[in-house]
């Protein structure tokens, strides 16, 4: 028994897909039924060929995909197209690469809102906060939590910026999805299934950020999970993977930039922060990650990096992101482009 | 503000906490409460030695630990103790080395009770079976999840082996922690935060996959959200990590097994069908395991490795289980010791 | 073009060598002949199957392998016979396992000769020691040199052990192969091509360690090196991998053990010292790498390790190294065998 | 007992440098000399402060270093200067990024010298080229060897452009010396410690390829041998790490290039051909490496790359070398600078 993957062409009436499935029924086969972004992804386990033919011919499944292929919704299109994800009035996989930026964790409103209002006019177009935090030791700090949520709308309101946020757990995804405009996947959770499960029926785009030792191949098939249960927005962010070198955190692994973009039609941005883990260096990899074809940065910034609750020491100050954003205007021009421009702040605020 | 953690002696009565609290609150310190195994776990944030002082001198409270080190309660300790987890009349941690086998998933009743039958005669005292399986593709077989879930209870009566199985969601922790003795996280969850700190609070043994790329340190760190939130008893399980090196499917690190029982009193079980990836080699690793010093073994054992729906290359066959056990006992015999027994079968059926 | 390699049976009387070459000539071949033990290895290039048939029907013509594999002559055979490697009265990938032991370097005859009789008297059957130390800094202590040499001579006829000792450099592979007994190429050597052919040419066993970095086949492909230049005596060495964990100096692959063992005929030793990093990890690291199926151990042993000028930490003093082999006896003997024992001290002295 | 480097001001006379030796020897110490470029260097044993002074005051003295720091030579000097090397009219480590190009391994004269035209033509400053090749199997093609040599000379004639290669035999230094501008230490030679003395002391520019699983430290440690035995002229490589991840052949650590800036006075320069493994790749991780801040690019080139005999699968043909350059360029003005031009062919041929 072969599995197939059947995208319809829009939201099919019910009448209608209830004849399809009657009739993959006939043939030998089942189908599971899920909503994929505006259309239904129909799972279909059968017996081959005709099945195959009669799904293919059908006017309402508009393709056909092999499901025992690593990874049918992620992976590379035959026709080449690729995924735009469009996010408050900014897209990512576009044109132009975004700059992506903000506090790692906000300690309080005026550390988000003071980031917000300096990375908007350093030439960010999204803001990135964490107020669930992942930290290696249960007495830490762990973000503003559920009380931070408000903040985010607070945030997006008046300084116009989309937002990204990571979610930690199950329980908090439906709070979350309702004030940030991306959903982030830390690297740590890359794996946690029940997770991508929910964020992926969330509605709401998702940023994937690789596992520190996911293989170009797991982080698509990570990809999948989410692809596979609703959304069709999902951004790949690359991190830094774990390996031998202590220098830098992580190993930045920039060639996983034009390899995840030959292997799959998405968009894929760098996070040079967490990688770098010093402030000093993220300047360098920032400019190498453009080079490289990534689609956007997500770079940490942080009013009084010293005072940080989390990641000090990795976080750029106002000055320091400017003097990067000014260096990536440039590079970004060599290459043919411009950085994607914050959206209009009138519209922002309907 | 330093961090302390002031463990009780046992279960101090609400009166005498309170002045405790109280107490704390006058020498400029905060407290947080939480359960530890039969104690109470108080994280007191403070301003130092006074502080310190009066902790551990009141009669409630018995160990005063520094809550800015790495792991406070997951590190050895001062006085050498080990910890022992007791599950269902069997010791992981005390003076026999435990060999814990089954499948990977059940696929079906049959596959579960066979193979409890079968690694109990030829010598395993608690049996492992996954029902939740964290598989690379979603549109893989899952395990039976909830509905497997009965299955467990059923197998504990009748083969009389304690249970080890994964969670994978916070929502199923306490469905699990009914039928369960002891509940596994896998190595993809090691720094799923949320998951562990509900496994800390659920009042059953757990035991802790070392993450693919987590250092012992980051291992021990997973340990201690787990003991700072409820359990005293968690097993530490080395199961592979990630290296260059693919002709094993992971690379099996033997080397935590002392380092990991220096630096913890946590007893420490080695996984070597994960990390050999490959039956043939499941033999000379687990000897290698034992040899090592590992508290135990976790192996997955299936009726027809060739038919099994998840992970089939890596398990042992029946027969294939019992040479392995031979040559554990001999290898047991020769370090001064013997496996562990499995439980009366008439005690298990109360 | 096509590449096979024909092993002669004995050392063919070169009339005979003759007339074979020339018809591989007329086939449209072309052959390049060099020692291989006891017997030559022709190297043949050429267009196909007549070619092989013909070769592999000459009388003189022991074997023929297809040299377009990955390593034609380290790899298993395909009758299953393994390599046994005799040094003086030692066997290695025999019956019985072989502790081989020493000083990382020694600097002084003292230290060699009291190391090399404690070692003896504990159980080692082979002496190892460093003359030529590859250190970090070009301004620590490298090893007594060419001076040293003489001292192997010396340690052999008094103490009666084997030795193993390693070379860096191909100018001193003339003067070392005349003093000891197995010459060994260090892990940072492992793909020093010059040095690999100037050793297969030496006539001397070769025990070769597993490069940091290098995976099974990569090793093997080095062993395939020393093979095809006239040695038949190579014994593969695991010790330990470069990881992202570092709590040990290395990650010890024992896994590799069984790999190796399966992949090819050549008999597999573990060095758990350098893997550790620590002496105190050693005897846990040597039990498991027995109980793993090694035929030997190779193991750092210096009178006073806290005074060694290389590699103290990693050391055992005379006592705990008794205490190891002592373990490693009994671990054998649950193995069904006993170590091996060191030759007759009256026989090593002519 | 310390140990100090103490380089003198320029060659000093014998008379003067007697006198140093002797006053060291009357103050405890004892002194080993080396050239050093253009200097002596004083490796001196020694017991403290008052050496110190005195060898920092004596007039000959220029530079007293603390040779028990890890590589006191090509770590980060207190004044912040940098090396500059210079190799026939061209700078490494200069103000413009350098672009050195050619085939992996040369199988004629025509493939070397239509090469060495085109990539000057695109912008190469200078030539790459590989006589002797490290390969896995010893019945691949190993390069031209000894016989190739005498095309380079051909080749820096004919073209006009410096030429690299690699060494991978102490015994062949002193004749690649005498044909090549810069000697290239392949990555598995990084800590071939013999190779490295003879390198250091042959008078000739050293490009010191990134062992495989080096760290930056290590790298530096290498790049010591070289300085302490006589060059001054050492050019770092990145070339990729070996990690998990092998959708590439190895990992590009840009992290690398900013870190060794900072620990290191040497020219960094980054090979992106080994690294990636695929030609599709080298545009953007050449691009990337030069954003990272990268000295200078050594780029795999070749006519036919299909029918090359080493690394076919990772060079470029000619017109996408030239699309890579005019990239290059672009980002090099965007940097603020741009690409180093070749030597003047008129001066070139003296």
């Amino acid at each position: 028994m072969a599995k197939y993957l059947a995208l319809t062409n829009e939201r099919v009436a019910e009448e209608h897909l209830a004849v399809l499935v009657a009739r993959i029924g006939e043939l030998g086969g089942a189908a599971e039924i899920r909503p994929s972004g505006t259309r239904l992804l129909l799972v279909v386990t059968g017996p081959g060929p005709e099945l195959v033919a009669e799904l293919a011919a059908c006017e309402h499944v508009g393709t056909v995909l092999d499901g025992d292929r690593p990874h049918p919704l992620a992976g590379a299109r035959a026709n080449g197209t690729r995924t735009v994800v469009r996010v408050g009035g900014v897209e990512i996989g576009g044109d132009r690469p975004v700059v992506i930026a903000g506090p790692c964790s906000a300690e309080n409103p005026r550390v988000l809102l003071d980031t917000a209002r300096a990375v908007r006019d350093a030439g960010a177009a999204m803001l990135r906060v964490g107020m669930f935090k992942p930290r290696t030791s249960p007495y830490s700090f762990h973000g503003l939590g559920r009380e931070g949520i408000a903040l985010l709308a607070e945030a997006r309101h008046e300084i116009g910026l989309p937002v990204v946020t990571e979610v930690l757990d199950v329980r908090d995804v439906e709070l979350v999805a309702g004030a940030a405009d991306v959903l982030q996947v830390g690297a740590r959770n890359m794996q946690n299934y029940p997770l991508l499960v929910e964020l992926g029926r969330a509605g709401v785009p998702v940023l994937l950020k690789r596992g520190l030792a996911a293989t170009v191949a797991e982080w698509l098939h990570a990809a999948e999970y989410l692809l596979a249960h609703g959304t069709s927005d999902v951004v790949l962010c690359e991190r830094g993977i774990r390996t031998f070198e202590r220098s830098t955190r992580f190993t930045l692994d920039l060639g996983a930039v034009p390899v995840a973009k030959e292997l799959s039609h998405l968009p894929v941005v760098v996070d040079p922060s967490h990688a770098a883990g010093a402030a000093r260096y993220v300047g360098a990899m920032s400019a190498a990650a453009l080079a490289a074809g990534a689609d956007g940065l997500l770079i940490e910034v942080h009013p009084d990096p010293a005072r940080a609750l989390s990641d000090g020491d990795q976080s750029l100050d106002f000055t320091a992101f400017a003097a990067v954003t000014g260096q990536l205007r440039r590079i970004a021009a060599a290459l043919g482009t411009g950085l994607a421009a914050a959206p209009d702040l009138a519209l922002a605020r309907p």
